[in-house]
């Protein structure tokens, strides 16, 4: 390492500290992939930034030597959007983890973009508040990446996702401007960056501050938990839940290979017996909770739930809540492998899709677990798996495939929380046709004319959008 | 008229049956301007569309022969976003004015843009639906035009702006390309240009389908009314209210030269004596509503209100609000002209923006009625004039320059509802710095190459920014 003369690296050695910037194919391992590590890369440098003005003079750098920049968070994504760029630099805001402030008044809160998720929750307890977006690797994730994939969570059907709960942002550009956007207020003029940079994932600038609106924690929670025999009565049952005027907080599906893989890993109480259970948060005013128990007890009995419990006491929601918490890690126990899917369909195709999953699955020889956020209509097929077994890692990605195409066939989408990176970049070609992807290039190109944040990802060409249709198209 | 060879006049009789095309001075006038009349010119031509492949066809046409081209609605709209350019093409869009569907099982409505607002709940009514954002001239209002401002409404601090209820649209592009924009789902990948369309005012594309998503018709709503002796006390309830963790349906402010208006023009049943007055509407299911009320009341006692009414009946919820929304024709009858603003601050300054706007007012011998959503921060107030004095409309237009960039300095924005169109494009260069006017031309540019679609509105140029940022300087 003495004697790295890269001058990309040594230019970010005045930029930063020379322990903040790491290279050689050993030191920046670490940061090869994120949660999804099938796709890895060793990039060429790893500058690890503490403040907004080092963001600016790495911007600036990369702008003017044309060098590919990917942000990386906490690295918790997991559709391979951190990866790094074997010409590129990699740079890590997890250091900038600053809380600038809490608001109880405006009911807010200034955070650096390496705030984890959960953190900022802690800090807005003592006001009686929380941060909504709740996604699984709360404890983990960071506020920047949050908004990079716009992520969602198990309270995001009531509480919306991401872009619903950022008031404001700082965003250096390609070139190294930092733009201030979003305000306290319900509206700004002029284009809406603010939602634009949501879910961008990189791809149009760098987070350097995120402002947050806080909520307000509900004075009661009850948990109802209802057995079916039927996946498809149970998915029915969530779309007459949502058409009866109740918004839960939370409404979880699980099916039968779920429920048998948890309950052998923490016992949470569910029924062996059931074909797929729901779990379901309602919060708010008691008198608001207890009148809207009483409307979704009814609807569950009259959708043919066996038997619908509501728990007794909060250990026994949090037991319940554990449990679905940990369906992967449970699945993972069952199987060598796992591979998650992220998509989303609309309500009532809930019962469809499942049926599809079940179809395709037998197809590949492969089981799948199904644990979703389902007020949402946000899938997480679990496929089960072997890598060890020769074609298996090939029949997981055509499973996938098919899955996801299935999504959007019945009028859904390639993702919920988990965003495209690298993973489903081929699908995008199947969920827009030309005419929008042209004009998401066109956006790509107006912020980042030389395409040098994080290049290939989310948006494919024109090009390869063609070439996957071709392949799809003669696979029949 | 009959020997009009324009050759645009032309080329769009070949598009549209010749009776559709309008041009001359006087065919022409009654487009001549939107419902901000200070704003006007009389276009090149008119064209009235009634299908897509005619918005395809005039775009294309348009872009070939570099043809500036302005869309309106109703022409409801209050900052002259809708006024057509001498040299331009005014295409309207209240033609387009056919419900395509209603479906209650997803609770969205498919909708061509010329839909009236209204119309929309009177659809979905017979599945127990509405469609939430209600701006006061929902009679009127087109759903396009709304999509275009990103309009409010009386409702929007509980069920969000037009943003938060459009699922979807179909959006001609400069060049004549149909984008398909949105989902019933949650989440969309790629970037979020269904959001970035919202409050565009016609500069990216002309919207030709809109699918918004419907909402529940609450069970029960209960309306309070609270009298205050200082408008700073009204305020302050105002955020100490939702701090409080309720989320009213509305929350309405009106000062005391907006009561002694509304009272003459239709005895809604106001407290001449107070100083300010709260309407608040809660709704939901009965046992919610309850005890929001009983929150709510309890808040509005200890925040110094003088009395607190509970309507008795509908009727008098009705009344109340049949005061409200009559506001602005009551202040009408007592002042010869009125102009209306629209400009938002954090709830907070609520009080503070009141006492600057009386200061302001009587700097410039003016007097101004307070009408506003409080819970959202979205002032509205009116400017009492007679255009017959001699320099009236110019104090009015420093007044109302003064108010807008006092709600910037307190973090404001200068929109809540009406946009920016030419009215408020010099504070654009307040509101915002130089990189992110910038980056909003480099998107408008992005998707309008040639800037043809409703140029010069929104988004102001950078020098025009420099100039009038000299100006106010200069201005002390």
């Amino acid at each position: 390492m003495r004697f790295d003369r890269d001058p990309i690296i040594e230019a970010l050695r005045k930029i930063v500290p020379a322990d903040r910037v790491l290279s050689g194919r050993e030191r920046v391992a670490p940061f090869e992939c994120d949660a999804l590590p099938v796709y890895r890369a060793s990039p060429r440098a790893v500058v690890l930034v503490r403040s907004e003005a080092e963001v600016v003079a790495v911007a600036k750098l990369c702008r003017r030597q044309r060098v590919p920049l990917v942000t990386r968070g906490a690295g918790t994504g997991l559709s391979a959007g951190a990866r790094p760029l074997e010409r590129g630099v990699l740079l890590v805001t997890s250091g900038m983890d600053r809380i600038l402030s809490v608001n109880p008044d405006s009911m807010t809160a200034r955070l650096e973009p390496g705030v984890v998720n959960l953190q900022i929750s802690r800090a807005a307890a003592a006001h009686g508040l929380y941060y909504a977006p709740d996604p699984s690797s709360q404890i983990a994730c960071s506020i920047g990446g949050n908004v990079a994939e716009n992520a969602g969570g198990v309270h995001c059907l009531k509480y919306g996702v991401t872009v619903q709960n950022v008031t404001g942002l700082r965003l250096v550009t390609a070139d190294g401007e930092i733009l201030t956007l979003g305000s306290d207020c319900l509206a700004q003029p002029g284009y809406d960056l603010l939602a634009l940079v949501h879910g961008s994932e990189g791809g149009l600038g760098i987070v350097t501050e995120v402002t947050v609106g806080l909520t307000q924690k509900p004075a009661q929670t009850r948990t109802l938990m209802a057995d079916f025999s039927t996946v498809r009565a149970a998915a029915d049952a969530v779309s007459t839940i949502v058409r009866a005027g109740v918004v839960p907080a939370a409404l979880e599906m699980m099916d039968a290979l779920a429920i048998e893989a948890t309950e052998q890993f923490c016992h949470a109480g569910y029924a062996l017996d059931a074909a797929a259970i729901l779990l379901i948060d309602l919060d708010g005013q008691p008198e608001e909770v207890a009148a809207e128990l009483a409307l979704v007890e009814s609807v569950l009995a009259n959708s043919g739930a066996s038997r619908v419990q509501c728990a007794a006491s909060d250990a026994q929601r949090e037991l319940w809540w554990k449990g679905r918490k940990s369906a992967f890690p449970a699945v993972g126990r069952l199987s060598p492998d796992y591979y998650c899917i992220d998509g989303t369909v609309p309500r009532r195709r809930i019962g469809d899709v499942l049926e599809a999953i079940d179809r395709f699955a037998r197809h590949y020889r492969l089981r799948v677990a199904n644990v979703f956020h389902a007020g949402d209509g946000n899938l997480h097929p679990i496929i089960m798996f072997d890598g060890r077994e020769r074609d298996a890692l090939d029949r997981v990605e055509h499973l996938a495939a098919d899955i996801l195409e299935y999504c959007i066939e019945v009028g859904g989408t390639i993702t919920g929380e988990h965003g495209v990176g690298l993973e489903k970049i081929d699908q995008m070609a199947v969920q827009f046709g030309d005419a929008e992807i042209a004009q998401f290039l066109a956006v790509k190109d107006a912020l980042d004319p030389d395409r040098l944040l994080n290049p290939d990802k989310l948006i494919p060409t024109l090009a390869h959008c063609q070439e996957y249709r071709m392949l799809r198209k003669s696979d029949g």
